[in-house]
């Protein structure tokens, strides 16, 4: 058995999608996502356009069995740092340090490009990926700081945008 | 008096730090910024290089007040997003819509680059600002569905990078 950590490349999207679409229904949220392979390749500068993410994908014997996604955010207080957007592992291949390579593949590309943090979201009744990154140090800002994630969703953009 | 809002210059970075100051002490944590001016300039593309972040200044005859500063970041369900790191006005000039203002040119910002949602963090005893964005439609997805926000900090990271 092969377990190998690598960039993630065109030919990955379609799978990808269907691991966003496996992650979302484990968040109890089958129908939030709403893009595709195709939309994945042209943001992932795999067209030769602007890369709009990072990613990594996990493979045992070649096969892709999850994946990471991430992106470079920027603090006023401490400078560049990273969203971890996703992070995957198929149910079938939890619990065997995978999804702990991935994020760390993660750290050290953080750890490359100086940055000061790497911030994620996880849902506050998924209480088995709580205890995981708070194993490895996390903390959960919301709980002990008070930081609340307010969204202006596309409807709202349009009405703040055309308000005169 | 001339209101305007407008893209933030090298010139500016300097003011810009002394603004980031001001927030953090409103967010009663001052010894948050550990950047500078000269990190603002360099990571801004200002010299050319990488640009890490976006902002837009507020001036009253020439003379800055307030300041936004934004960035891209990706939705593995929708696509480009903006999110909006800072957006701040001198106490002196509030309760006037200058806030507003600099939120619209951000949304401005989102429609032309078809950005799915502005996401942004406000402290949950920040009852002001609560009431201001949730006025202009924003939802707290940290109450309505449980985001928590998660920070691996730079000695986390190094632990999480480094281990075999």
């Amino acid at each position: 058995m092969s377990f190998i950590i690598r960039p993630t490349t065109r030919q990955d999207c379609a799978l990808i999608e269907g691991l966003i679409r496996e992650l979302a229904e484990y968040e109890k949220m089958p129908n939030g996502p709403k893009i595709d392979a195709q939309v994945l390749i042209k943001d992932g500068g795999f067209d030769g356009g602007q890369k709009f993410y990072h990613s990594f994908v996990a493979t045992i014997d070649d096969q892709v069995i999850g994946f990471v996604l991430f992106f470079y955010i920027y603090s006023t207080w401490e400078g560049k740092a990273i969203w971890m957007e996703d992070l995957y592992v198929q149910p079938q291949y939890r619990g065997k340090g995978y999804g702990t390579k991935l994020w760390q593949a993660v750290a050290k590309q953080a750890q490359l490009d100086d940055c000061c943090r790497i911030d994620f979201y996880v849902l506050d009744w998924n209480e088995p990926s709580i205890m995981f990154y708070k194993s490895h140090g996390a903390l959960n800002m919301s709980e002990e700081q008070g930081w609340n994630v307010f969204r202006l969703n596309r409807e709202a953009i349009g009405k703040l945008a055309n308000r005169t």
